[in-house]
């Protein structure tokens, strides 16, 4: 197995290049990547390998791998599938430390994919050779001449380059990146297209980067959470570095995730917990794809929270109504418009700029001049009540730039809190001008909004110990009493079980109860009529267990009801549900939502990362709306918000148990404030 | 009084124009429209009105507006508050029939702002005179040279004439729209500054430029809903037309709404009355302000629904994660996006198109070829099951726009269904290209996506009957039998009022009873201790009246309860509230949401203009989230919703009693099904 640097090297910094399966046609995709590498000015040597040509494109091409004189450093496959394993396995041979594969007809592609993906698996788990793809369209290191890819759009003239990194599952959005980047101003160091991650995952080749003096930030378009271990690896190695995140994933709605699916034969990670994984991280998730260019400047200047924060934002225009669409914006995403302080309107006042009496510092009657501009965000810069200040700026930014574009670009590199800048109307020249020169600049209310909140919000990386991952393995489901016995620390409503056919016996627990089936293999036990509530007497139970056990007999022939438990009635200020689950690609995470009904009608839950602490919990609970009512909304009796918080992370610490695979218990009744919590059920799955 | 042809060519299309308080300063802002008027070539006159020049940027100036040769058309009077109003005086005794006025200093403008309001009021309600403003920037119709405004960006070379006219709250957006639709490759009719609406409001402007041939849509910039009626007036004629209707509103947000507030001096209308409005008059509202424009040549091809409809998107693309990040919005905006059903397939398979198992058509693999491309758009466009078609094109639209964005441009004028094309790379001289066209074509998924999702779900306007509005006045709040005796054919569940003191008599219902304190003066019972409910006797409800009796004599001293009203309680399957109130600019309006607590937590409401019909009340429960539990979800008993659409009508035509001002029945049990409905309180305020 060879060493980290070396992979990495030839992964990003090769020497030299073997391009097996090059055309000489440099229109075809074959032929792009020699071309490309020419047009760049690639300065190691590069191979062409083509059995069927003693020339491609004007150079000299091998018949094979092996034919040449020297072992190449990465070899990028441009084959169809079959060959490509022809040609990887000629690699593991000769030495070659890293190849890129291009061909599609792996893990998507049916039968035939089956074969081929064992025949590549088998290869990469011998680690004597490391695999970007199948279906990698390539890769580029702009200061480094290396466009070793396939993607079209590498044809483009000058190649914006820069500090942003970016790794995409998508290859097709690479070019879309660059071009869009280019256009607004931003360069790049490198651009990834690491498709199948057969091998290397987006978390590999980021940390493969996150040395590079040239790098300063990285952009991530995930179309799904595979190999979430490395991603987390590297965000938090890339947190501790002060090199920034940013995150655009497909699949907020289910049919993207069925796309996404389709395209690389992976099962779509539930949106949800990639977004609670992300945040986890500390990497910012943009919800806009032009948020995502956007976004990297504005990153590298506002530091990441430690605690949870809205962000407060002082707001200076040059034109009312195109600042109202940004703080309309700001404000739908959580953030904070500050109106200017009283010691920041008598900074302004002292310089003869009139504050007036709106929630932002409307410039538009002041007339549009540098010197008034250039000391409203100098003011604002230093004043306590902002986190961020946000110029927006009218027609002048399209015509003269001097007036209001000129004193940011001057004061950028100047102290105070960080700034952006939101031209209104179409100004590609102050655009990029500003780009350029570091200031996050945005060109539309919704881009803006969307970058500016995600980068208040984004927090440092906060994440939970790492447990083990549980292989699928045969199962079973324990009965409610044994579930009991696995909770640990967290209440239980006072229970019992009962022998059927026994007389019933003196309960060690006051009336009223109720009385269910105990038997594992009725999980639904209210639909097959198992439960029983609101029994005041031992004879009233007596007649239950009786019905139960007929009950059981109508609805589930060959059943036979041998045990019950009964269990004390406890009524509270309400009901939530807390559950345990373990995604396959990110790991255990713990679910709080309102009980009952509500729970699927209003969709009222929260999730976290597993185990979470106290602090956590309680977190959890601020955020959910049914919290209002628990804690006394509108003269109710206020619950035992401390129990809960606590029972959150009992439920949560079950998935430091290596056999539990999922526990929920629904509902967790939470009693008046001091009289803690109360489990009435539990369904735990363990492994068999 | 004029003509209305009179005002509104004189608004639009002046053969004159006066300049009043005009500067030789061109760069100043009462010196640009001059300037503009000149470099954009206006064929009429312009006489520049300047008491203290004789020449004003060479041209000749008069002293006052007297002084002219010739009365003209419209005065646009640029001088500050106190000489506006000198100078529309002037007008109105020379006959001027439009002025439109640049000054602010009116109602945003505290004490004297009130004065010079007054002075303006007292002007416009002689209607010898139409005003445009004030806080008017002007207006421009650019296939007239009539570049009439002081808005910096009409500096643009080169004006993109076209057939988009837009009316807008905000002076300064004018100039974002024309310069964005610009780099679009859109073009504009006319743009308008309405400003603080004294007199012509948006929905006169828009009016004006109706039968503008020249004018084939309207883009409307929304700072809040002053003078709906007008917008409605001309959002029927416009539909009546098949001219569309596009609108973007700022405020929703409270922070945005403050701001629009503070920088109008009106109250802002509450955003969620206002998209309720907007969509019942067919007018299409985007989310975002690059859909405010993008949208527009959508709406001219996708005709506007006669009834809800989701929508169904074909999606053809030449980059799987391009339209991948497409079909993700979409979704999320609630567009069904819908695979190529089996004939469509076959038709691809005939034309040696591969369909692919996707629920979208990717030619990635088949590459990026004009007759693939066609034949597929082709196809798509025939196919019954897609309302619109969705082209997602890669790099080769940088690159290559023969390939995949030439088959749009030569299908666009052929019949089949809409198709719209959204462009994944930096690719401004195809997007220019395609919007040269009419194409409507998409620069990023959130804006394609908006728009995609407003255009299919407009619908044609379905307004109710116009209600009268009901001035402000004295009003005084029914007691609960006063309010039960207005609720019309609403069931009320069995009641009876009893004088406290005397015998409780034989009830004409069955017990239990609830008993409330009943006084117009007490309208929070339970909180005054003046409900109890649960009474199965009629000595409980003796006991009950005596003990409300103490209850209120201890908490409202000075209080004595003579009367209670005691009612049957009802036990339903749900409760929900109705009400009806008057928005002060919208109208009636009635709202239906989830009774209890749970209406304030999770905000589950719908709302319509009043009155509805039955169809109309179904459609509001239909989309009620308490629905799935009153429509019996999980095995409960079904509700009477039949019962309860009657209800929401009754209730809705209360808006019909020009004497009630706002009635709320909360809540309303919803009975098992056939057995209705039954209000349980009522709460209705009329004019004293």
């Amino acid at each position: 197995m060879m060493t980290v640097d070396v992979w990495q090297k030839a992964l990003l910094r090769p020497d030299s290049i073997a391009l097996v399966g090059v055309s000489d046609d440099v229109g075809k995709t074959s032929g792009r990547p020699l071309r490309f590498l020419r047009a760049a000015g690639y300065g190691g040597t590069i191979f062409p390998v083509n059995p069927t040509r003693e020339t491609v494109q004007g150079e000299r091409s091998y018949p094979s791998l092996s034919a040449l004189p020297e072992v190449p450093e990465h070899a990028f496959i441009l084959t169809d599938a079959q060959r490509a394993l022809d040609a990887l396995e000629e690699c593991e041979a000769l030495g070659i430390p890293v190849a890129t594969v291009l061909a599609t007809g792996f893990a998507e592609a049916g039968e035939m994919g089956a074969a081929n993906t064992e025949r590549l698996h088998a290869l990469i788990s011998r680690r004597r050779l490391r695999v970007l793809g199948p279906s990698s369209i390539g890769l580029a290191q702009l200061h480094h001449g290396m466009t070793l890819t396939a993607n079209a759009a590498f044809a483009e003239p000058d190649l914006p380059k820069g500090g942003l990194f970016v790794a995409s599952h998508s290859g097709s959005l690479i070019g879309a990146m660059l071009s869009r980047g280019k256009r607004k101003g931003l360069g790049f160091a490198g651009l990834v297209s690491v498709g199948g991650e057969a091998d290397l995952a987006i978390g590999d080749v980021c940390m493969a980067a996150l040395d590079d003096p040239d790098v300063t930030g990285f952009l991530l378009f995930l179309e799904h959470m595979r190999h979430a271990d490395r991603l987390r690896s590297f965000a938090e190695m890339a947190a501790m570095r002060g090199k920034h995140v940013a995150a655009f994933k497909l699949g907020r709605s289910d049919e993207a995730a069925e796309l996404a699916q389709s395209h690389t034969g992976s099962l779509a990670g539930a949106d949800a917990v990639a977004d609670v994984f992300l945040r986890s991280c500390g990497i910012a998730r943009v919800t806009s794809f032009e948020g995502l260019l956007e976004v990297a400047p504005l990153l590298a200047r506002v530091p990441a929270a430690v605690l949870p924060r809205r962000g407060r934002v002082g707001v200076i225009t040059t034109t009312g109504g195109g600042a109202a669409m940004a703080v309309d914006q700001l404000a739908g995403r959580g953030v904070d418009i500050v109106p200017a302080g009283d010691e920041t309107r008598a900074r302004l006042a002292e310089l003869g700029i009139a504050p007036g009496r709106s929630r932002i510092l409307d410039l538009t009657l002041a007339g549009t001049r540098y010197d008034v501009m250039r000391a409203a965000i100098e003011v604002f810069r230093a004043a306590p009540e902002f986190d961020l200040v946000l110029v927006c700026v009218g027609s002048s930014a399209r015509f003269n730039p001097d007036l209001a574009v000129q004193p940011a670009l001057d004061l950028i590199d100047t102290a105070g809190h960080p700034f952006a800048v939101f031209l209104v109307p179409d100004a590609p020249d102050a655009t990029r001008r500003l780009a350029e020169a570091g200031v996050p600049v945005f060109e539309d209310p919704e881009t803006c909004a969307d970058a500016v909140a995600t980068a208040l919000h984004r927090q440092t990386p906060a994440l939970p110990q790492i447990v083990p991952f549980i292989a699928p393995c045969a199962e079973r489901t324990l009965d409610e009493a044994e579930a009991y016995g696995r909770l640990g620390t967290l209440p239980v409503a006072d229970w019992v079980v009962l022998d059927v056919g026994a007389p019933v016996p003196e309960l060690p627990f006051g009336y009223p109860v109720v009385v269910k089936v105990l038997d594992a293999a009725i999980p639904h036990k209210s639909d097959a009529g198992g439960v029983i509530v609101g029994l005041g007497s031992a004879q009233a139970l007596a007649e239950a267990i009786e019905r139960i056990q007929a009950n059981i007999a109508n609805r589930l022939p060959g059943h036979s009801v041998s045990r019950v438990l009964v269990q004390r009635m406890r009524a509270g200020v309400g009901e939530v549900l807390i559950g345990m689950r373990r995604d396959p690609q990110i790991g255990p995470m713990v679910v709080l939502a309102a009980g009952g009904i509500f729970t699927e009608i209003y969709r009222d839950s929260v999730m976290r990362l597993a185990p979470v602490d106290l602090e956590g919990a309680k977190a959890m609970i601020a955020t959910l709306k049914v919290t209002q009512i628990l804690d006394g909304a509108r003269g109710r009796t206020k619950g035992d918000l401390d129990a809960l918080a606590r029972a959150v992370v009992a439920v949560s610490n079950l998935a430091l148990c290596d056999d539990i695979i999922e526990a929920e218990i629904n509902p967790l009744i939470v009693l008046p404030k001091g009289e803690g919590v109360a489990a009435v059920d539990a369904l735990i799955r363990v492994r068999a």
